[in-house]
């Protein structure tokens, strides 16, 4: 990007940018027969291309002390202008170590999560983070508070949907108890449903910048909303949990707990705690990767039914390259190939091997959402530290769902992005 | 933010940003029974979160005489892509005091209005600059000159809604005269409907850039659109006026007169007036500011009827800073602390104390807009020149409305909002 | 702009934008009675003012060889946020002539299209372009490869409509085959319907850089999509036709095929062909310009149905100056005019007349969208190389058309431009 500053770095403005082109072509799409209720409603996955994300930001430190930042992501919120937002946040930093900000940013909450889209292994992030922690909107307004030394960090916040905000994996007004008429700022909808986050992260054992083991946990009580009209008639509120099956070009919810707030009361979601266990180990250009994460749900017609999942994998740099790890973040950073790709000197850049297993469940006693496991392979061409072409065959294992013909399906899909940032 | 120009200053180009982040508590919300005839209509007010604003704007000039301006909201609009556009304007200087534009920019009208919504005393505007100037959408497309010595300023314009744009304060279509099936650009609505517009103020009193006195005054007429179809009935335009009370994150309009123009053609409003009168007094720490407005309602069924208002404050700096004001536009401008906070080095930055009324008066013997007075008490930390905290306590003191329960309902809000700009 | 590069201009970031306001006056707006199935639709242009667009564009190089640029437009897309993307796209120089591209970029055809709006002689561009072209959105997603010498260009790609993308000049889901619940990316819609593209351009005389001939010729394949229920019914795709009269501020489609899929199936476009011819001779301050475009028809009822138009102008500055060629892109560039505008030291800038004819004919045995023709006078004002005051005359010479009242309607409009770009 644009980096300007000062001498004494008192002073800062950085303009910085990405761009995701994607494509997904569903090489096996083996669906049961469409949905007999309704013909068009038929139930393949769709090839396609897209653009997954395209922000732009702006960041920047004054009088030393006092950061800010600002990135809108031009592809993202379906319509809703003030969707897009994601980073927009005041900062104050005590020292090097110590942070308190104030506005939108991510929930602390799995390392997946915590590390950039910019910077992930496959093309998506695995289920359980998608399901759990991204498709929810990640991007929350409130406060945190952030500690960090070279080998551990503690992140912390509490925060709330903004007023108007439509979070991506549930129903447009999921998250609302406004009902003044539709009058709030972003075309209605969203309100409190406050939610305290942590997590704690860590490095037991640490040899080298090459050589280390990773190890986390997070922490999360969500508040869900929900407004009866004065009849006792559902308005508005609850939640629900969707997920795609490690792609996104087409963003069919082939698994979805439906809302878990019924319209006649009979069921009411009233909050939900989240528990996460992540670990990592990079030994030279070899590393794996692996996390659980569990979302108990509570309220009535609920017995703290519990949705779960995991998923683990293995990459392997064939030109020798170790994954990058930023100690501040407890985080995967940018990774800089050993020689860039120079058609007319010879080089050729950094290549990435990847496999992996995804699994996710979303039924319960009490809950119906579905099932998914999925094996993938990844090959990553990194021409240089800021482009990135990826390729992944995304295998369907097994899949439970209940919506239209995906129970059952045979599914096998080729994806492709191109990525630049700066 | 970053400003770049070459060393003659003939070439400039400066980005520049905003973000606020505001929350809701309120208090004491003690309204009527909820609207019989709709059960989902409660009338509390909402607590919550929002942002504010979130502006990215690139300014520059070229050619030494020639300035452009384009700022982008992306918290505006409601989805409606080109709503966020506030500053689009071309401008060519005849000399340091003259200019002309083109362009979308802010009507030239009221001391407040005129000052950045950054730096503004209290969170939000008072309730007439709101509901005559802001509201029904202040950034409008056409020509404007502007003249301005040290001790005085002339501003006067000529423009209109924009093609597509939505009046915020009014109904969705209101300032439309287009019925070609939708095919303007911004998805429909919006035409014609002119304005001319003036504002002079001047420093009749100027002891010291820190005791002086500022007073001005704003006219304003404003033609608008009805478009009835050939049968006689009503399609769309006409213009409302209505207000929140001093609060924004909940933005339900307690005060709302309905259009003026009436479906069955009983009513039409074909014009209105608007005139200001401004005056604030900057004396060391202390200062004053007050503006009265009124607005009058002409057409069919209308008698010249006169809506009305006004508002008074005083602010006091406990660190004895004063409130910086700006020849070129009559406005205030950015405060700098005397010490910047720093807490290892012990400075605490600026305080500010303020305490103010404000008053509309939105009923005539033809409209029935409501009345509202409120009483409120605010504290600024500026811990440098580009953060800021506040805090406001709003009382409502009076409130009469037609809007569901909120006629004598009692309210006491809390708001808060953290500020950067750079 | 602004521009940042290192010494060996390896890396470089610079930031762009453009706002061009318009205005629309219809001096002469005769047309038949209102339709008479609904009265709310009449039929007359309004006359109006509108931003039609306000761009800001990031483009930078990398590592030498790798470029990007991401541009976005604030008053494209109503109201889809993500429709407001113009390029996106990720670049690989092989060396100085030869350029591989992947991302969203412009199809590759017309030299008109190839002409950035900034620099087009009159404030539209041709029907023709528009109707062929620009309006079923020329951004598409795909690969592209360029290669240029100084005489001589070659473009290339192999593009398709975006997942999600309406193209604006087509019904909502006119490329769509996705059905699954509308839950792609952007709001559903759009798929694949991949086109093939190419154009070639050259100047088989030039004497030097202000007086030359340019040729060029344009061929396209495009697939059309529809999507029928297993009921056999019509569920979305197919593909229409549209235009306005050299105007944009009302946006009325003037003409138009309606889609080219019936509802019944008992038409069906499966694909369409478009080829064109284009040539340009600049003569010192002389210049002309002409093009042919057809578009060819195929599917079910249609018997290789041909759509087709042409347009010619000259134009002639005043001042001296000649139009400036870019051999990189084949098609026009910035003018620099040879004195800048300067009220105190007396410069008057670049003034250009120019007058043009233009024709487009939508109808063919099967096809009933209209036909019209124009002549029309430009007038232009480059005060300095980056700011332009532009007037058009549009004279409607023969107008058949099944929209509404307007077939043979007597149509005179006079527009205006103000516009920067930095």
């Amino acid at each position: 990007g644009l980096e300007l500053k000062t001498k004494d770095g008192n002073f800062k403005i950085a303009l910085n940018g990405r761009m995701q082109v994607d494509s997904q072509v569903n090489v096996v799409n083996e669906v049961s027969p469409a949905f007999s209720g309704n013909p068009a409603l038929t139930n393949k996955l769709d090839d396609g291309v897209g653009l997954r994300r395209a922000r732009l930001g702006v960041e920047g430190t004054m009088f030393k002390d006092f950061d800010y930042k600002f990135e809108y992501d031009f592809t993202r919120g379906n319509g809703t202008t003030g969707a897009g937002v994601t980073d927009a946040y005041l900062r104050w930093n005590y020292d090097k170590a110590f942070s308190i900000k104030v506005g939108s940013f991510k929930e602390p909450f799995s390392l997946e999560e915590a590390t950039s889209n910019r910077f992930l292994t496959f093309i998506e992030r695995n289920m359980i983070v998608n399901t759990f922690i991204d498709n929810p909107n990640t991007y929350k307004i409130g406060v945190g508070a952030n500690y960090s030394q070279e080998r551990y960090q503690i992140a912390t916040s509490f925060q709330t949907e903004p007023v108007g905000a439509n979070p991506s994996g549930s129903t447009s007004s999921a998250s609302s108890i406004n009902t003044n008429g539709g009058s709030n700022r972003n075309n209605g909808s969203g309100d409190t449903g406050w939610e305290a986050n942590a997590r704690v992260s860590g490095m037991p054992w640490m040899e080298s910048k090459t050589k280390f083991l990773h190890i986390g946990a997070s922490g999360s009580y969500v508040d869900v909303n929900n407004n009866f009209r004065q009849n006792g008639t559902f308005n508005n509120g609850g939640f629900s949990f969707v997920s795609v099956l490690d792609n996104n070009v087409d963003r069919s919810n082939v698994l979805n707990t439906g809302n878990l707030t019924n319209a006649n009361g009979s069921k009411i979601v009233e909050d939900f705690t989240r528990f996460g266990a992540e670990s990592a180990l990079v030994y030279g250009p070899w590393s794996a990767q692996a996390e659980y994460i569990q979302t108990n749900i509570s309220g009535k017609g609920y017995h703290n039914d519990t949705l779960e999942g995991y998923y683990g994998y293995v990459s392997y740099f064939l030109t020798g390259e170790s994954r990058n790890y930023k100690s501040k973040t407890g985080a995967w950073d940018r990774l800089k190939p050993s020689r860039n790709f120079d058609f007319h000197s010879g080089g050729w850049g950094a290549w990435e091997l990847a496999a992996g297993w995804d699994y996710i469940d979303l039924n319960t006693d009490n809950i119906k959402g579905g099932r998914a496991s999925t094996a993938k392979l990844g090959l990553n061409w990194y021409p240089n530290s800021h482009f990135r072409l990826m390729g992944n065959i995304i295998h369907v294992l097994d899949l439970n769902s209940t919506t239209r013909g995906f129970n059952k399906a045979d599914l096998d899909m080729f994806e492709m992005r191109a990525q630049v940032d700066f």
